[in-house]
C-alpha cells in the first residue's frame, strides 16, 4: 500500500516513522530537502510551489493521501487531485469546513457542540457592530492560516479597535470575532474516526500555553461535561465521514466545556501518546484509513506528560544525558526564537511527579 | 550526530526507525536497494560487495557506527576502519569473541557463566573424541555463521556420525560439539549495557521456537538462577566493555539456568518491547553508545508477548484488519518460506490472554 504525506515539517515526519510497520511504503512531498519529513524515507520529493499539475503527478501512484497541515486550501486540493484514485483522508469537503474559522463555528452551532459566541467580521462595520456586541471586549481570529496565536488580535478599547481598522485591509480572508472567554484552564483531546465509523478518543489533557504556543501536556485529566461533548463530536464528525484523526482543543468553564478549536489531523497536544497510550496518534491515523474498527486504548502508565522544546535561536542545539523521559527531536536544520525543535514526552504515577520530571530534564536542553 | 548501521534488513530498520527522534542522523549501508531499511532513512548506500575501502569510504563522515548482524567479520572490520574516528559499538573485540561458538564458550567458562558441556572439533578425529565424550549424543554447531538452527546437526549413531565426517570438509571454520541439553523450555533476556558501564535487562521471557526459528515470546517469566546470572553476565560483559543491546538465550533446567547463546546486537526475541516496554530494544542500543547512565526499564503491561510472521513463500502478503495488537511489518520484497516477513506485538493482563489474542491476530495473515 503506498501512502503520501504533503508537508515535511515532524507531523509529517511522526506520521512517515509510524507508517512502515503498518507495511505502508510512505511517500512524502515537501518544499525543501532539508525538513525533518524527508529524511525518514526514500521516497521523498520536494517541489518549490505546489503547483496542482505537479501534486497530481505525485499523487498519480498513490493509494491513500494525508496531510499534515490544515493550510492547504481544499478546493485547491480538490483541483489537483480529482482525477486521482488515491483515497484522500481526511475528506477535502471536511477540510474546507473545519480549516475555515467561520465554517468551523458554523459546524459547532450545527451539531451542539458548545463555543464562545461570535460574529462574522467581513467589513469595517462589522468590526464597529462586533465592539457593540460584544461590549468592547472581543477577540479578532483570522478566519484561515491562524496558529500559536498568530492572526489572532485583543480588542479591549476604541483606540484598539481603531488600530484594528487601519491594518484590516491586510488581510482579505476575513475575521471572526469572538467573546473572550474567562477559563480556568485549556484541555484538549485526540478523536479518531476509521473509515467504517468506528469512533474513539484519548483521555482529556490540560494543555498550557505559554506565548500563545503549547508549552506542556498534562493527562489523564476529567471534566463533567466532556462524556456528552464527545458523543456529539461523534455525530459531528460522522455527519462530514471525518476519517482520521482530529485534535479538539477546549476551554474548561468550570461545569461548563467550550471548544477552542479542531484541528484535522494529528496535533501536539497528542504526542504524549507515542510513549504514554498502547497505540500512538500517528498509527492510529493510518489505522483510521485502513480499518473499519480501531483497536482498544489504553494508557500505558497512570499519568503522563509532553513538554515541548521551543527554539531561543542558538546556531547549534545541545543537550545532556537525558533521565526517564523520551526525546522527540525533529532534526531542523536551522533554529529559530519559537520555533518547535522536539519534544520530551515522560509517564509517571501521578500528574506532578510527570510535570516536575519533565521540567527538569528540559533544562538539559540549550536550543 | 551521524550514526551507521551496517547491514539493513529489519533489525537494521528498527533501529533506523528509532533514530531520528533521538536526534540522529541515521545512514544505513546494504547490499540491494530494496532492503528494508534503506527504505526508512534518506542516507541509503548499497555496495553489491562490501569491500574494506568502501566500507572506510562509508564510514569516514559518521560518529558512530553500529551494525545489525554478528556475522561481519571483526577482524575485517578492524582493518576496514581502523582509520575512521566512528565509535564502533559494541567494540570489535567483543564482536570478534561473541561471533565465534568457541572463543563465546571461553567466554562463558571465563565469566562463570554456565553452559552446556562442549569440546572443540577441528579434525576428524576430534569428531569421534566428542562421539566418546558425549556417549554417542551430541549436537554439533558451526562455529561462525550459523543461526535458525542452520549450521546445527544432531549426532546419535554411528551412522549419523559418518555422514558428519563425509560432510566435515564442506566447512573450513570447524565446530563445537556440545551435550544435548534436556531443558523444560528456551528463556531469553535482553541486557543492556551504556559506554560508562551502566547495565540493565529486560524481564526474562520465554520463547517457544518452531522448526529451530523463534516463533512466539511471552513474559515475563522468572527463574530463581536468573539474578545471579545477571550479575555474572554483567561483569563478563564489563570485562570486554561491551556496549549496547545484547540477546542472551537461556536454556532452563529447572533449578539450574544455561546460556544456549548470546547475540551481540538487538534480538528477536526483544522485540515485544517496542509496546511492552517503556523503552524500547533499539532506542536502547542507541542510548547505550549516547550516555553514560541509562534510564529506568518498566513494563507498560502485566503480560505481554510476540508472534512471528513467517512467511509461505506466497507472492503477494495480505492480512484482515488487525484488532488489538501490533503489526510490525518489515516490507520485504521477496518472500519465501520461513522469511521473517514481520511481527505481531500484544500486551495484555496475562500471558495466556496475550498467547491466545496473538496466535488468533496471526491467523488473519496469509504471507
Amino acid at each position: 500500500m503506498k501512502v503520501g504525506i504533503l508537508g515535511a515539517g515532524q507531523l509529517s515526519q511522526m506520521l512517515a516513522l509510524a507508517a512502515p510497520p503498518r507495511g505502508l511504503d510512505v511517500h512524502v512531498l515537501g518544499h525543501q530537502p532539508q525538513e525533518p519529513a524527508l529524511q525518514v524515507t526514500a521516497q521523498a520529493q520536494t517541489l518549490g510551489v505546489w503547483e496542482a499539475s505537479a501534486i497530481a503527478n505525485w499523487a498519480a501512484k498513490l493509494d491513500f493521501v494525508t496531510f499534515e497541515s490544515e493550510f492547504i486550501k481544499a478546493d485547491f486540493l480538490q483541483t489537483a487531485l480529482s482525477g486521482s484514485k488515491a483515497k484522500i483522508f481526511p475528506n477535502l469537503n471536511a477540510l474546507g469546513i473545519l480549516q475555515n474559522r467561520l465554517t468551523q463555528k458554523a459546524f459547532y452551532l450545527q451539531h451542539k457542540l458548545p463555543s464562545a459566541p461570535f460574529l462574522d467580521v467581513r467589513s469595517l462595520s462589522d468590526l464597529d457592530r462586533a465592539f457593540q456586541f460584544f461590549k468592547g471586549h472581543f477577540v479578532l481570529k483570522l478566519k484561515t492560516d491562524g496558529y500559536d496565536g498568530k492572526g489572532t488580535f485583543h480588542c479591549d478599547s476604541a483606540a484598539e479597535l481603531a488600530q484594528l481598522k487601519n491594518s484590516f485591509g491586510k488581510f482579505p480572508q476575513g475575521f471572526i470575532a469572538e467573546s473572550k472567554v474567562k477559563f480556568k484552564r485549556e484541555l484538549s483531546a485526540m478523536c479518531f474516526r476509521s473509515r467504517a465509523g468506528d469512533f474513539k478518543a484519548y483521555p482529556l489533557v490540560e494543555s498550557r500555553q505559554v506565548e500563545n504556543r503549547c508549552d506542556l501536556v498534562l493527562g489523564p485529566v476529567s471534566h463533567p461535561a466532556w462524556p456528552k461533548m464527545l458523543k456529539q463530536m461523534n455525530k459531528a464528525l460522522a455527519a462530514i465521514d471525518y476519517v482520521g484523526a482530529i485534535g479538539v482543543e477546549l476551554f474548561d468553564l468550570g461545569t461548563k466545556l467550550w471548544i477552542n478549536e479542531v484541528a484535522p489531523r494529528v496535533h501536539n497536544s497528542g504526542h504524549y501518546s507515542q510513549n504514554a497510550m498502547n497505540f500512538d496518534q500517528f498509527t492510529l491515523h493510518w489505522l483510521c484509513a485502513l480499518q473499519d474498527q480501531l483497536p482498544e486504548l489504553q494508557m500505558n502508565s497512570k499519568a503522563f506528560g509532553m513538554a515541548n522544546l521551543i527554539g531561543a535561536g542558538r546556531t547549534q542545539s545541545s543537550w545532556e544525558a537525558l533521565g526517564n523521559c523520551h526525546l522527540h527531536w525533529y532534526n531542523k536544520t536551522e533554529n529559530r526564537a519559537g520555533r518547535k525543535m522536539g519534544h520530551l514526552n515522560a509517564t509517571g504515577k501521578n500528574k506532578k511527579e510527570v510535570e516536575k520530571n519533565l521540567i527538569s530534564e528540559r533544562k538539559k536542553f540549550s536550543i
